[in-house]
């Protein structure tokens, strides 16, 4: 490893398509690998024939360079076949570039080469971007198109459910009986048709509902809680949406509606409170506090959890995950967070659990709600 | 790093949603990033509460062991608030592993930190399975199965193209002018509806089809070769099937029939050496040289390249591209080996271009061909 001065840059090497931090970086879908170079804050991508033109129409960087030109270069000093590594190589090397600092999941083989190079290689903890959380009118903008078709899915599955028959406590459509499996399908779909993809969407009735990673299937019953989460995906974009409701095909017994109106109670709570320099930590402890106040217990039953085990809400945006975290983890606010709201409680014993689910940005005075689709629990 | 003695390992650290290696040995989709440990042959993943139940009962590794086991030993002996990695080393000890080999996409951050706690960490260049290239009759049924669905994708398209009206040299179908975003749409919600998701598909009209990365969009032409490239994967399998069929609503002229025969009689001859022991750079070798004797040449014309400028085919499974490649770079194929083949010439001063491609399994006495879609230029 050199122990000398030189530039300390910031170097990614992965696709755009799966990797959020390097489509953050280069604003362009790319699938596969190429390299993205900052150096002083000014960011250079490394492209190949293929995608050279595309990416200088479409990249937000300030450069775009040629692979084989940087290839050939490696040619002439290294060797006769030379690799991508080789390239990046003779880039860091023109740009006097020592040290550079890449993300946690940067690939070990090129880390390793690098470093067998005489450069130093520091991976950095996530989020690598330290702005990543923090949303720009078009990330939400973007977002809110991804919201709005997702709310139009939901609408469209309500309305299957609303016209529903009920034949022995099943529901019944015009094509048979209505599965989880049939409205999950009828869903992506639909989405699908509007640029978003959708994967592992939730559609769970009953005890299913109780189990926060089963997907639900079979036969949906009337009268029990179903929980709809969708987090689909704008495949223009990038960004995600990430909404759930829970719906009845009524008639509910009142053990469900208190249920319902609880978690309603505990997110309307929660919306009121989220503000910038809001620690997520309190936000979280209030909803816990107010379920519990109703007597809505959380802890293990029979080997399993019930009541309010999940967090409040988290992050989302290139990733469905992303920080911050309302939790019992303390983290605190920033305006320009943009966060789900999705408090829950989950009775096995009871036959169902319910969730409900808006995502909000975060503001200076409070937040703002970017979900509009209906909160109707029966019907 | 340590010297000493030990047992050497494989270690994955991955989501097996995305991550190839992961699912290939793991057997089962998992969307989070989870632990894979290989000792001596015997394969143990280490799962959350949340997917140990499903993980016992779908994945095909000999041993499930709880990420919330070693997590507690690690906070025993480590600190308070372990990460994965602390659970890693508590299983690497236990199982008296010393010495890891990685895949090239290991998460630099994982390694380094097991290299901190002593470990030797070494990256194995791709494929980093050796027996993931050559397909088992279990793998090569899904790739059958994607297939089957691709092809009915194809049949739907090409109804629509050939019952289309053509007003001023332009398709038209009942809901419009027919454009390549219109059928591309409809081929994927196709597909979704018989669980395989589509990215990128290539419908590509004229000379938007005589460059390989030009999905095409815009209004379809009557008279023009129209290249469709469908690779879509099963959502239940993971494995891809990769199609691609060239159609023009006819009538075309003898220009684009000639360069479409020509392409089919190259694929014909690539089909019929295809064998195990066969170095896939002859193939590709008597292909350009059939398309040379018939007058087609290949290389740079006004900046551009034209010709036959792509490999003759390459591996594929639960990966688009994986390895054998048929091309100028020598590589003997292997029974098992699923490949595609699928020559093209494309001249944009002819006005457009010409693929074919099928996937066949090799054989030690030629080839299977899993492509039953037919073959018709002018619809």
């Amino acid at each position: 490893m050199t122990a000398s001065p030189g530039n300390e840059a910031i170097l990614l090497i992965a696709d755009s398509e799966l990797n959020a931090d390097m489509l953050y970086a280069a604003g362009l879908f790319v699938p596969d690998p190429f390299t993205f170079l900052q150096v002083d804050g000014r960011t250079t991508i490394m492209m190949s024939d293929l995608e050279i033109d595309r990416a200088r129409a479409q990249s937000k960087v300030d450069e775009v360079v040629s692979l084989t030109d940087y290839t050939d270069r490696a040619k002439k000093t290294v060797n006769a076949d030379p690799g991508l590594v080789d390239a990046v190589v003779e880039l860091l090397r023109e740009r006097e570039v020592k040290r550079v600092s890449v993300p946690n999941g940067f690939p070990l083989g090129y880390a390793d080469k690098l470093r067998d190079r005489g450069f130093a290689v520091a991976s950095k903890e996530d989020p690598f971007w330290d702005q990543r959380p923090v949303k720009t009118d078009d990330e939400v903008a973007a977002i809110s198109n991804a919201s709005r078709h997702t709310e139009d899915a939901l609408r469209m599955a309500f309305d299957i459910l609303a016209e529903a028959a009920v034949k022995d406590g099943l529901l019944h459509g015009p094509e048979g009986p209505l599965t989880s499996e049939y409205i999950r399908k009828r869903i992506h779909v639909y989405l699908l048709e509007r640029d978003c993809i959708a994967q592992h969407t939730i559609i769970a009735g009953g005890v299913q509902g109780c189990d926060p990673h089963n997907g639900g299937s079979g036969p949906l019953r009337a009268g029990e809680p179903i929980i709809f989460d969708l987090f689909p995906k704008s495949t223009k974009t990038g960004y995600f949406a990430d909404i759930t409701r829970t719906v009845a095909k009524g008639p509910v017994s009142d053990t469900f509606r208190r249920l319902y109106d609880t978690v309603l109670e505990g997110q309307e709570i929660a919306l009121s409170q989220v503000r910038a320099g809001v620690d997520g930590r309190d936000i979280h402890g209030e909803v816990e506090r107010l379920f519990e106040s109703r007597g809505y217990e959380t802890g293990a039953k029979n080997g399993r959890m019930q009541g309010f085990f999940h967090g409040t809400g988290h992050g989302f945006g290139l990733e469905i995950h992303e920080p911050p975290r309302i939790s019992k983890v303390s983290q605190v606010l920033v305006a320009g967070h943009v966060v789900t709201v999705e408090p829950g409680l989950y009775y096995p014993d009871l036959g169902g659990g319910v969730r409900i689910e808006d995502n909000v940005v975060v503001t200076e005075s409070g937040c703002v709600n970017l979900t509009r689709v209906e909160k109707v629990f029966e019907l």
